[in-house]
């Protein structure tokens, strides 16, 4: 991955964001900007320059995978050791005047910007960044691309072991732990998100995870599952029927996919994300079930499993090609039944393309 | 579990700390005073009465586990329905002049304090609570208890899963997969942490997490894993070694024993974590191997897999019959290999109880 570039690009950022220096300290956007996977760390890019921040736990693997910018092995927190060098390295960070230090604001939590901000030296003002590392996160890269095309493909493998598993009376945990068990023998670091699988009226649970209770004889199960492999994400959703459907399930059914598709073709260069998830939305309000789709149409996928665009009602970003995002409509029914399918889409120069080939059919079981 | 009583003891302690209300975001914090298990939710807590607030996708899990709080499903995030309520109530709250409404400053980022403070009424301020929750969640119940000790036995008993699938060859994963499998059978819900299982020059990883690496013909093992049992984590590590152990592999072995054994004998009510800290590093100090301890020395366990108290140089807390923490000295030579080996203990009214019973012998597979 090209790190270095990465950092470069946000660097070439800071002086319209009004900033000195971003200090990193989401552990995602650390990952993306300096290849760092461990549990503690903080990454600090000034103009020129930038260097991680991390304790005694990670001495191995931050030489190992961090390339390019210094490594601070540190006895203290990573975000107070990144106070404490500024403090020392003050007059050798240039600018006369206050030295604007941008935080995250998303990600630092109250208590510890206070803890910074009493470790910073004096002339050293704290600002709330826009989420910059976000904004450039959003379009992946080709290399980016082939890790998420390696998840999504594992992904869809792990169906299958779901469709041999799901039987009535087999409990929802043990559909689960089949394909976790499959993720990892596959060479997935772990799940990325835990695996819902919402059988019968929990199928009406939009967040249903694999529970003790056991799949019925008759309805609706929802399997929603993702990988971690090689850092990135999948993220999909196929809702099968066990026994027969009746005429009501049926026709759910068929509006959930067709506004999945409405939401899928909605995907295209310069559309908003707030009218994709409207192209679904409507689709749904057409059948009288838009009051059932109780969420959002989808979000960003990455190195996280939530990341930014959202794709919900009102939002404005704009979509870009190389952008990555699930399409995931749902009905539910409550104290019934529910339907969700969702698929991961990169769009492309002139619309999107479709990421995963497993069929959207109803199946039965 | 007793929600009611537990908020109660909440409101018990507003005054004292000069606030009218709580607004609590921390999920575990939310999960321990109301029950509410999702991903998304806030909770409002005033001296006679409280508040949840969650999103369309949690309306029959929140009304099916939250009890005595009032449930508000809502259509903007909760902690922005939560300010919105406030609003609108802001008289029957009570309270001329200034209300004070306590943040979790140490889980509510600076930019969600703003869009709190945003849609607060004025009149309204915000004020960063002393870690209200943390503080009773560090003393466990009966009920807990049983919780923990069900949840330990079953990292025990996936420990047995992996001697039985250690040997040269086989992958770090495969040795997880067939733990994490077995643990979803046995009705975990998830693992309390990415499982590690850190083979031959792997194993100076303090967190060197289950790899695609291979077992090595002779060498130590590393195995730090843990489940949520009905919600409640376990943690245990337990270093074996592949072949025969050279005399300096068996050194190492004996002197980290000594150490946990030094520091499990110092837990007792009255006794300052970082005295338990010291307890076990001395020993290490002793041996010459004190460097090679880079971490601290355990963390308190319960719905989080690291919550209060953290046992490590320099902390002040004071331990109290109830608190289950961990104690899990570490010994790792960079480049070469490590040890750790750790149990979870329960303060007693005399001294503390080991919770798992497996053997701490150096074991050769």
């Amino acid at each position: 991955m090209d790190h270095q570039g990465r950092r470069t690009k946000i660097q070439s950022v800071l002086s319209q964001n009004r900033l000195d220096a971003l200090l990193v300290s989401h552990l995602p956007n650390i990952h993306y900007l300096c290849g760092f996977t461990g549990s503690a760390g903080a990454l600090l890019v000034t103009e020129n320059n930038s260097w991680f921040f991390t304790d005694g736990r990670y001495t191995s693997q931050a030489h190992d995978e961090v390339k390019g910018s210094k490594v601070v092995i540190a006895q203290q927190p990573p975000l107070l050791a990144a106070a404490k060098w500024v403090t020392t390295n003050r007059k050798s960070l240039g600018r006369k005047g206050a030295w604007r230090l941008g935080i995250e604001g998303e990600h630092l939590s109250v208590a510890a910007r206070s803890r910074l901000a009493g470790a910073l030296p004096s002339g050293c003002q704290l600002r709330q960044a826009p989420q910059l590392v976000e904004q450039f996160r959003m379009v992946k890269d080709a290399e980016e691309m082939d890790c998420i095309r390696a998840a999504v493909r594992l992904g869809e493998r792990l169906f299958d072991r779901a469709l041999e598993t799901i039987r009535p009376g087999v409990k929802e945990a043990e559909v689960a732990a089949e394909m976790e068990y499959a993720a990892r023998h596959a060479g997935a670091k772990e799940m990325s998100f835990p695996t819902i699988i919402a059988a019968g009226k929990r199928s009406a649970l939009p967040h249903g995870r694999a529970s003790e209770a056991r799949i019925p004889a008759r309805g609706f199960v929802v399997c929603d599952f993702g990988v971690i492999l090689t850092g990135y994400c999948s993220d999909m959703t196929r809702t099968v029927h066990v026994g027969r459907p009746a005429a009501e399930a049926q026709r759910v059914y068929q509006a959930v996919g067709r506004a999945q598709q409405a939401a899928i073709e909605a995907v295209r260069p310069g559309i908003s994300v707030g009218e994709v998830d409207l192209a679904g939305r409507k689709l749904l309000q057409r059948e009288g079930l838009a009051r059932y789709f109780t969420h959002s149409t989808g979000h960003g996928v990455g190195l996280e499993i939530h990341e930014a665009p959202r794709i919900a009602v009102g939002q404005t970003e704009i979509l870009h090609p190389g952008m990555v995002v699930t399409i995931e409509p749902g009905v539910y029914l409550p104290g019934r039944w529910g339907v969700r399918i969702e698929d991961m889409v990169v769009v492309t120069e002139r619309g999107c393309a479709v990421l995963a080939s497993t069929s959207k059919e109803l199946m039965t079981l």
